[in-house]
């Protein structure tokens, strides 16, 4: 991972060395979880590793990382949530590229899953990451993980994957194309397209570990609220201001294909406001929480000042 | 449930009025557990309710209620491991017929997703179907079943779905298409296409209850694996020999397809005598399982003996 902008040393390792190593982590164990490229079906398996390892930001792994250090939670476990995440992630983008979809050709700099190995591939891929997903987080209870902690961790992961979650904004993305929303309907929108999965990374890091307080939890739900939210605002600006060289996917699609974007509904300005607005919400949440939240507060500052 | 063959009475209760009462439990638990037609994104949620609510044979759901009975699950467990299986196969369905794969216009006698509510919606049916099929099989912790079962019904029906298992042996289809494979070939691809799933639903049947001995785990194995491969070979069968109208579906498909089947592989006779075969074992193990068990033998003579 390269960081797009310097980041305040705080404590013993920098920011970018332990962003480094989380990195490292996930891609190591994300390639021990997903079956070898020569097992049968080894087409659909190399696809499978085409899809996930070598790339991406890994913003949910790192999330799942840093919440894990607010309740000392074992690195195995966290590991296996890592990797429960970035395949709900994998196969959402494998899924949302296809031509049905939203028909792209490009992503991570590569080309798309289906344009590489065929749309039927692609479909399965999507498919076979979600299944892959839900038996790796199953794994952390054997790191430790109390069993009935491990149920709740699914339910968490499933409700935010699916219909009122992840799956449901991208159903009322297809529903708006071409469609005025409001402010209220694109914020609800995106709270379950992003939203919920990155808030789902930051929840089952946490619960990997000693189950938190009131206090934490109240934090907790703060600061998700409000990276889930900016994370989107500033890919709309970004898709507005970015290059597909630098994006590593197509820039202007939304705009292109009459998708409402916050810059669209708020203009760019506004946009930009509202992603400092979230920001100090986040910065807040990390300073009520204190030390242990500080690579949560670094990830935030990532997400809002980032380029690409 | 219509049952195309009589089937001897045998206990207190017919086996068509146990079948029929599981029907109505099941669709009964689905329509429950599917979010209401009316709730955002409500185009989504009535597009999942048209794919898994009204129709299908059931054949999983009964599994998991005559495993159920083997082990003494409580009624509620069982309800919700079935609409797991259930959301599973109906996703695999609506996936299915997208014209990247089977493209298929009609299922269950009616229009199949994509035709109703367009290519885009259907795909994100499908993985929503999924996301509610490992959350309803998490809601088997409220009906006493001990958590770490829970967590080993997870992985159970993750690994069964996913690249191993049901996603991998579609994945194998598509790559066997105007193939000639050989007996062996073939029975791997239906072994992990459709067995894996059907022993999915005997087995987290049974784990909804008290654990099984090592005896009765043995007997279940031999009779997961013979009605498993058994489904699939009277499919192809009735794939030649039945019509669209009893079989809701396009007869004929595989062939014209140029898919390799049991009866393109082995030809008719012999299909119907490994069918024969496989219920015999099937027969093998219910009789030593003794009188609980006394469904799953129905249940097989069912599979065996349909015309649709």
């Amino acid at each position: 991972m390269t960081l797009p902008v310097p980041v305040p040393e705080s404590g013993a390792a920098a920011f970018a060395d332990w962003s480094a190593r989380g990195c490292v982590a996930v891609e190591q164990a994300l390639s021990a979880l997903l079956p070898p490229a020569d097992r049968a079906p080894a087409r659909l398996h190399e696809a499978m590793r085409y899809a996930v390892l070598g790339g991406g930001k890994r913003v949910r792994p790192l999330l799942v990382y840093a919440a894990g250090e607010l309740t000392g939670a074992p690195a195995g476990a966290l590991d296996a949530a890592a990797c429960a995440l970035e395949c709900i992630h994998a196969y959402s983008l494998v899924h949302d590229d296809l031509p049905c979809m939203d028909d792209d050709v490009l992503r991570r700099g590569k080309p798309t899953v289906h344009v590489a190995y065929g749309e039927a591939t692609a479909m399965l891929v999507g498919d076979a990451l979600q299944a892959l997903a839900f038996e790796s987080l199953a794994g952390t209870l054997g790191w430790g993980v109390p069993a009935p902690a491990v149920v709740e961790m699914t339910l968490t992961l499933a409700r935010a994957s699916g219909s009122i979650g992840m799956a449901g904004g991208q159903a009322i993305d297809l529903e708006s194309v071409g469609a005025r929303l409001s402010r209220e309907a694109l914020e609800d929108m995106h709270r379950r397209k992003t939203g919920a999965l990155l808030g789902a990374a930051v929840r089952l890091g946490a619960a990997c570990g000693r189950a938190p307080d009131a206090g934490t939890l109240h934090w907790l739900a703060q600061y998700e609220r409000a990276i889930g939210l900016a994370f989107q605002v500033v890919d709309d600006i970004l898709d507005v201001t970015g290059d597909a060289a630098s994006l590593g996917k197509t820039a202007g699609k939304d705009a292109e294909q009459g998708k409402p974007t916050y810059v669209s509904v708020l203009g760019l300005d506004a946009s930009r406001q509202l992603a400092d607005t979230l920001l100090a919400q986040a910065r807040e949440s990390v300073a009520a929480l204190g030390s242990p939240a500080r690579r949560l507060g670094e990830i935030a500052e990532l997400i809002v000042l980032r380029q690409s």
